[in-house]
């Protein structure tokens, strides 16, 4: 890194970014997809250029490619879409964030980003972690379990804590997080043997059953002899109706997003048994993480103690190359993946 | 009345009851149930007996004809059922209800009641006010609404809010709270184009429909130009779904028993748009009002006032006569009713 980069002289100038080519019906395609080489333009004062480190892709994304109303306005047609990311700022002309500086951003799927310097947010590395951390544990996956846990089903000591999709990036933070907060029982699920096991030796839950292997409504029971007092689901679908079989009074869902859903163009009927939320007294409550980051840095220092003492241990499938950042997507949204999906773009 | 009556001898020795004969298959009728006359024995120390004045028939008691789990316990066949009723004491050997108090109990489904004082809550009669109103507007229907819009559904001024079964005990008590508490807009579902008129004219709602004129889903949205922040559910079924399509972001959901549910024995496919509990942020809360008596006295305080003012008006159906009782029922369970429906069996 020299001066003489502060102003872009030997930063690189083509960002290769994906585009959205076409709106996906259900299960996206690579057709769906194009690779667009871009040139840079010259910064403008207050901007910076970011070469990323890793780019994010999460299965919120799918429903991006929608068109109407969602939680997160849709990707539009024809232009790169966007998602989290980390780089290093390799151009600046802006005085807070210096040539050098690891931001944290939202000029995801593409290996260079550039724009105003509001947009990208510096964060301190963490000795001996990878960058990657930041779309991950220490960022919003991990705040994700977080809020789930906490503002939106209200976890207490001693809850039994029932997690979907507990081999991925969320759910196997949120069975951690859920032990550290004084869960009695973390109980999860996942889509092979191998992450199973996963699940119980690494991540340390109780228990944990692959849904593969027989209706959810049959296992989850055999798993929660004492019933459940927070489902956090991933899921939605069967899940969520196993769940609300076996949920304790005054029970709690944080339901947070539902990869199952995404890919439906036709409406699926809902749990057939919603009476129980009358008779348990039972809360459903969605979020998407969006809507409460100003809890980040109560999480952060939360998070920090567990992941340096070992506490809360993380996975990552990494995927190298902007030029594969679909086929990441894609194995992702299959459930190929083990913990955090990112593609290396550096 | 008089002091000998404090003995019992002159009040009514023969208690004319309502048993579950055998528990219902889907809709009950007048089979499922038997009219028995009981010999009352004689007074403990610390007893009193009860003439009843109103008996309540209520929804939840459907679910209580079942066999098992259900948030309160099943009725036992071959003997009285229970619910609330509103009565004077006619005999007593209890110092603090004496001979001529007026007294709410949850032995209904009778004539002439008896036990332990403890079971029995003295009540300070309303000028001019029927005792039917303990059974309703002043009692657990007008708490349930309370409960609901507050506790469970977190109304804020300037909320939307959406009631079904608006012409019924519970709705219409919804919707006149509502209006108190600040909504800025109050919207009703009912099942006839008579309670559609009651609902807007009497109970001063802005908008009402008939919700057998054509899908809930068609005709909400039109009433509802501004989405729905809060959605009073008193029926589940399409009603709910309707509602999840147009609930604003953080909207919320009191889920108050469903008498479409409680009737059907197999189970019934929940709402094909459960995605938007993600997407909106949505919190649906399942509850029963017996779980939050200790707000009666609090909710008694705003009430009166309102009652007094003629802010909140009230309406009843009376059936006459103990012998009814199981007519009343179930014209209470097809919706025949106007407002609280209840037995005079005095």
């Amino acid at each position: 890194m020299t001066t003489s980069s502060d102003n872009g002289a030997t930063a690189p100038t083509v960002s290769t970014q994906i585009h959205l080519a076409s709106r996906p019906t259900g299960w996206p395609t690579p057709e769906n997809f194009s690779t667009v080489r871009v040139d840079l333009p010259d910064l403008q004062p207050g901007q910076v250029r970011v070469a990323n480190t890793f780019v994010s892709v999460d299965p919120y994304m799918r429903g991006r490619m929608n068109e109407g109303k969602s939680y997160v306005p849709p990707f539009a047609v024809g232009e790169a879409m966007t998602g989290g990311a980390v780089g290093e700022v390799v151009a600046s002309t802006a005085d807070a964030l210096p040539v050098g500086t690891t931001v944290l951003h939202q000029q995801g799927w593409r290996d260079v980003a550039q724009g105003d310097a509001a947009g990208f947010t510096a964060v301190q590395r963490v000795p001996g972690v990878s960058d990657s951390a930041f779309l991950g544990i220490l960022g919003m996956t991990g705040l994700t379990a977080w809020v789930g846990l906490t503002t939106i089903a209200s976890i207490r000591e001693g809850d039994t804590v029932f997690v979907s999709g507990a081999a991925g990036a969320v759910g196997s933070a949120v069975g951690q997080i859920a032990r550290q907060l004084g869960a009695k029982r973390v109980i999860g699920s996942a889509g092979s043997a191998e992450k199973v096991r996963l699940v119980t030796e690494r991540y340390g839950f109780d228990a944990a059953f692959n849904y593969k292997d027989a209706p959810v409504r049959e296992q989850l029971p055999e798993h929660a002899p004492d019933g459940v007092d927070v489902y956090f689901d991933n899921v939605g679908g069967d899940h969520l109706e196993a769940a609300l079989d076996v949920l304790n009074r005054d029970g709690r869902v944080a339901v947070c997003g539902a990869i199952a859903q995404y890919n439906t163009t036709e409406k699926t009927p809902g749990p057939d048994n919603m009476a129980n939320i009358v008779k348990q007294g039972l809360t459903l409550r969605g979020f998407t993480v969006g809507f409460h980051l100003d809890q980040a840095a109560e999480y952060q220092q939360a998070m920090g103690p567990w992941l340096r003492d070992g506490k809360v241990v993380t996975d990552e499938t990494v995927i190298d190359g902007i030029d594969h950042a679909v086929d990441g997507f894609l194995a992702m949204m299959r459930g190929e993946n083990v913990g955090k999906m990112v593609i290396r773009t550096r």
